[in-house]
Parts: C-alpha cells; sequence; structure tokens
C-alpha cells in the first residue's frame, strides 16, 4: 500500500508497458513514484493486457516486473479512502481478483521479477504468477492488518503458496519476511543478487521458449486446473490431456529427437 | 499419552486455568502429573471455555499453554481403557474433534505455548492453532501408533499444516521431531529458548493486541473459511468480506494514520 | 523416459520381481537396460502384483525398488511412438493412473528405494509412494517437457508433494532437482549414502512390522482418505475410525503394555 499524494504525472495509457520479444511479453508496472500501486486503472489495464495475451498466440510466456524503488505496494490506499461506498469497493476487489485469476488461467506461465519490496496485494501478485524470481534485497508483506483492513483476497494466493501457519503469521503481523525466508516459505523460485536478476529471469525466459509450444501451453492450462480437483478426478483429466498432447507433432519430434541424440525442432502451436 | 495411574488432587474446576489480562485470554492445561492428558473431563472444559470466548468481545486472542513438564500427552489412556465401549468412544472423539474445530473457528487468533512434549492429541492441539511458538527442548510425536491406535483425528489437523511423506512418517513411526524440525516442517512458527518462551510469546500476543480488533477477528474467520473452498469461490468470498471491511471505521482512521504517519488510534470491534 | 533400442532379454515374467519375505513385499523393477521404463507390460506387472498385495493379509509394508543404474526412467518412448494412436495413449495413461492409485489405495505402506535417477512418471511413482528414501547421488525429474509431453499425470502426484511453484518449475523446465532439494521440497523423506541405502530402508521396514498390523492398516487408508475432505468430514471420519480402531484387541493389549511398561505383543489383523 502507498500513501503517496503525488500526481501521476504520465497519460494512463503508460502505466503498465507491454512488450512482446519473440513471444516473451513482458508487463511492467509504471508508477514508481506511487511504488506501483493497483488502482483502478491500473488493473483495468493489467486485465485487459492479461486478456490481449490469452488470444495471442505468439505468447511463449509472461514476465511481471515494475519501474521504481518497489515492485508493487498493492491497492492505491489514497484512491480507495476517497470513496467510502461498499459497492465501489466490491466492484474493486471483484476486479482485483480476476486480474489475479487472469494469471492463474492464462495459458502460458507467468514469472514475476521482483526487485523491491511486494506488499499486500502485490505480495498476492507474486503468489498468483507461476513461477517468481526476486532480488535477494526484496521484501514480502501482507499488511493491510497495520491500517485495519485483514488482506483477504492476499491470503487466497497466499496460502496456495505458502504452509498454513507461516501465512497466516504473515497476514496477521503485517510483518516483511525476507527474499531468502520467501524461497523456503514456497512464496518464490529463487533469490538472486539484484544485479543478476534480469539474467535469472531470462535464463527461465530462454528455457521456456526452448521447449515446445503446445507443451507449455498445455501443460500451464492443466496443472492449474488439476489443483482443485480429487485425486480419481485429477488423474482422469490428466490422462485425457496427456493422450492429447500425445498426438501433437511436436512429440513425434521430440521422441525422434531424443532417440536419435539431437536437439528438437518444435512445429506446435 | 500417559499412563499416570496418580489420581488426581485439584478438584476438577482447576483442570484447566482460565485468565484474561486486557484480552489475551490464556488457557493453561493443568493437570501436570498426568502431563495434562486430555481426559473427558479437560476437553469438556476446553470445550466451555473455547465457547466462552467465542462469545467474550473483551478476547483479542487466545493462548494455551500447559503446566509440568509436558504440553500435553494426548488422550487418557487410563480412562479411555476403563470403558471398552466403541459407543463411548465414539462419543469421545467426537468430543475431541468438536474442541480442535472449535480452536480453528474460534473468532480470534489462538497461540500454543508449547514448553515440553507435545504428544498424539496434544500435538493435534498444536496443529489445531493458529500460530505456535515452542521452546528449543519442546519435541512432537503423533504416537498412538506404539499402543496399536493409528493418531486418525491428529492426522487431520497434521496434513493441513505438514507435507505429506513428512506428516505420515509421523504417524506410521510415532516418533518424535526436534522443534527445530517442527519449525522447518510448518507445525509451529518459531523455536525459541525456553526461557525466551514467554517473552516470544508476549510479543506476538502484543503484536495482535496492537491491530484493529475488527480486522483481527474478521481476518481470524476468513482465513479459515476461505482454505477449503475452490479458487474462484473463495476470491468472491474474500472480495465480500473485503468490502464489508473496508466500511469499518478502524479503517478510515487506519489510513489517514498512515498517510499521516501517525499511530492510528483503534475503535473497532 | 528411455529411448534405449537393446531388445528385453529376460522374459516377461521378470520384469518385475516380487519377493514376500516376513510380510516385507519388496518389488523390483528389473529391466535394467531399459532404466526400468514402465512399458505396458510393466505397467501391467505392477497393477496385479499391487492388486495380489491388497489380497495377501500377510503383507506388513511394500518396498518398491529397481535393479540397475536408474530408478525409473519413466514411459517407455519407443513403444509409445510405435503406436501413435490416441485410444491406445488413453489406455496407457489410463492404466498407468490406475497402477499409481492403487499405490495410494493399498491398504498398507509403500515405500520407494530410490538408488538412482527418477525421471517422469518414474518421478512419480516416488511421488505416489507414502514413504521415500533415497540415496544421495540420486535425482528427481519430470522431464516430458523436453520431448514435447507435458508430465500431466506425473504433475498430479508432485503437487500432493511439493509447493506449487516448486512443482511446476520442475514440470516446465524438466531440470533434475538433487536428493537434497527433494527432502526439502517433501518429495522424499531421506535421503542416505547409497551403501546406506538398504540400511535405511530396513529400519524402516523393520519400524513399521513392529507396530499392530491393525494399527498401520487402519492408518494408511484413512490417513489417504481423509486428504481429500473437508475438515469437519475429515474429523467424523477419523472419529468413527479411531473407534473402531480402539474395539482392536491390539489396542488393549497396547495400552496395557505401555502402563506396564513392557513390549506389546500384537495379535492383530
Amino acid at each position: 500500500m502507498t500513501a503517496q499524494t503525488k500526481q501521476e504525472t504520465a497519460p494512463d495509457s503508460d502505466i503498465l508497458l507491454v512488450d512482446n520479444t519473440d513471444g516473451v511479453v513482458t508487463l511492467t508496472l509504471n508508477r514508481p513514484d506511487q511504488f506501483n500501486a493497483l488502482s483502478e486503472e491500473m488493473l483495468a489495464a493489467l486485465e485487459q493486457a492479461l486478456a490481449d495475451i490469452a488470444q495471442d498466440d505468439s505468447a511463449r510466456c509472461v514476465v511481471l516486473g515494475a519501474t521504481g524503488r518497489a515492485f508493487c505496494a498493492g491497492h492505491d490506499l489514497k484512491q480507495m479512502r476517497a470513496k467510502p461506498e461498499k459497492a465501489y469497493y466490491q466492484a474493486l476487489f471483484d476486479g482485483c481478483g480476476r486480474v489475479m485469476q487472469s494469471i492463474v488461467n492464462l495459458p502460458v506461465p507467468v514469472i514475476a521479477r521482483v526487485h523491491g519490496t511486494a506488499t499486500a496485494a502485490g505480495c498476492q501478485l507474486v503468489a498468483s504468477c507461476d513461477l517468481a524470481i526476486a532480488s535477494e534485497n526484496a521484501k514480502f508483506a501482507v499488511s493491510g492488518i497495520n491500517v485495519g483492513l485483514f488482506c483477504a483476497t492476499p491470503s487466497v494466493a497466499l496460502t496456495r503458496n505458502v504452509p498454513m501457519k507461516k501465512a497466516f503469521e504473515m497476514l496477521i503481523t503485517g510483518e516483511f519476511i525476507s527474499a531468502e525466508d520467501a524461497v523456503e516459505s514456497g512464496l518464490i523460485n529463487h533469490a538472486v543478487p539484484l544485479d543478476k536478476l534480469d539474467q535469472a529471469v531470462q535464463a527461465l525466459t530462454q528455457t521456456i521458449c526452448g521447449k515446445s509450444p503446445v507443451a507449455v501451453r498445455t501443460g500451464k492450462t492443466m496443472y492449474r486446473r488439476q489443483h482443485g480437483m480429487g485425486l480419481s478426478e485429477a488423474y482422469d483429466y490428466a490422462a485425457q490431456v496427456m493422450a492429447g498432447n500425445m498426438m501433437a507433432e511436436d512429440v513425434a519430434e521430440g521422441i525422434d529427437a531424443f532417440m536419435q541424440k539431437r536437439h528438437p525442432v518444435w512445429k506446435g502451436r
């Protein structure tokens, strides 16, 4: 959360930067002076950008990063405080939930690139991503409790990553944890020195781009869908998905290449 | 579990000590010579005390501790052995399940203060609490298997804290794990030297008492309820809870205080 | 996965070795030159062996190991590639799912003894077992993605052991993790030097064989069944199971022995 009062100087269209280079779509939160707070406008821009990516067959994976000192300070408290109406808040949190679930439901992997503090709904963004790499100086908190607002929606994402007591301690104390602690807790995959962060993220995107697109898309979608299922239902679903995946040209090529000890050449969508 | 045969010397009303100081309700298991075994009477006393706290608006959080050498040895084996009737056992385990779920459903956080061994249903008590701090010498086991009785009800609480294979190893071997291992496994939050235990517990209760009561109560309840839901259902529920929480006076005060860089003054229930 | 082209020299009946010594049933994958790939024949042999064990009252626990350099390389890619028919693949993955669920549903604990690499469905076998001990040199990967085939069915087992982001990283990169990392992630219980592996597995089987058979069987079954239930349903079920377990002769003996500080003598089935 941020209490910055400075007005935005950039036009709305610049609050979220979008770049697609060779299928790696980078979304960059760009309200640095407001610590990239998730204003209504920012949430709407994220929702639109994610919807666009969902339709873009050239997308291979997404990197979610940010400019300025912080990664994301969560909701925009100043904007929220200005409209004390329950219906407005309901719509705001529903919209935020849609953004988070769009990440989960996106057909390609989403990687959080966390270079600074990630707070409240900013921490929820990290938890919602499929993968996360942070700089060693990054810190994570779900600190709404400090302003009297329990981080309810962030808790949904957090408890699907972090053990129960650890997550509740974060939520009820509002205290920051270190990047190292975030790795141990399962909130992020890796913590690296800040000056190696781009290199580490790029290594991961290049690894993903080196795989068959059909396998990556099939996998991302099935992985998230099976998670809420019972064991028997999940196995039935997974067997169907895998039988379908087997019929892709890329698998024939992949197995042939493997048996011939050469690199595969993917075609696939 | 305990096989102590010594008779209780204290009257029944003293088997569970209850103290409410400034909203911190301390429940102290007080059958030290029986290693605080959960007799019928102890379970009934706990159920009543938790029901009372649920109705007490002054309660801010609960500390669950114990007297004597052990934290809690689980069910009272001597008492159980004396009544070999299935209906009796069914009622006993149903009652135990109600106590554990009362902790989960209590509208304020419950912190286990574990100064010694926590065994079987005693370990389940720890697992059922929202938070747990133990002394470094504390040990944890679900050791019913050693007397031919698989810790079935404790496994329910344990698997909601600890990874699957780790929990099963504890249940099928009955062996103790150290406090350090319990931290790494997610069973407890922290292990501290015994002579720092009260200080660590007090720091946590004071942190919680420094938060808005409405946020703490809202949060504890929603956190536990969302846990069993699917992702989409959980987000819908969380958005509703959060919109409601936003309408509390404490949030206006909390945000204003944050923006004015001062400490908030909470009103709220 | 394996691309070995060498023909099997052993007759089919030898691809899975079965030994029952004092109730410890050892299943040994025995296609060492094919890295114990899970051919149709191997899956059928496993399914039959597990069905036999489910009917065998003398079985106390199962050890699943393998011969040769690898533990298990997953599906037999050469065999799969030879029959590019969706119905065939569907039947193959359904059969594989039945084997994995047979391990979960078996009434006695199954211990993976992992002496080398466990890949794709081989890693799924490890994840599906109740307990797992590996040599320190063992490695684990879900590497179908490298041949264009996302490890969908393995992901079902993996996510029920390993935190979300860690599991997804393994699935989307296909990279190996070390035995040490597998312990920290919850995929296995322990990693020991290769020359201590049999000793460690034997210590665990002997511990299990030292418990009451009725408690072990009751526990294994209820542990797995409660896992998919909501909290209240799980407690109701667990209380019923535990009341039933209390009526077993072994519990009377177990409690008496405990109170008399002697070793129990189990009767029980």
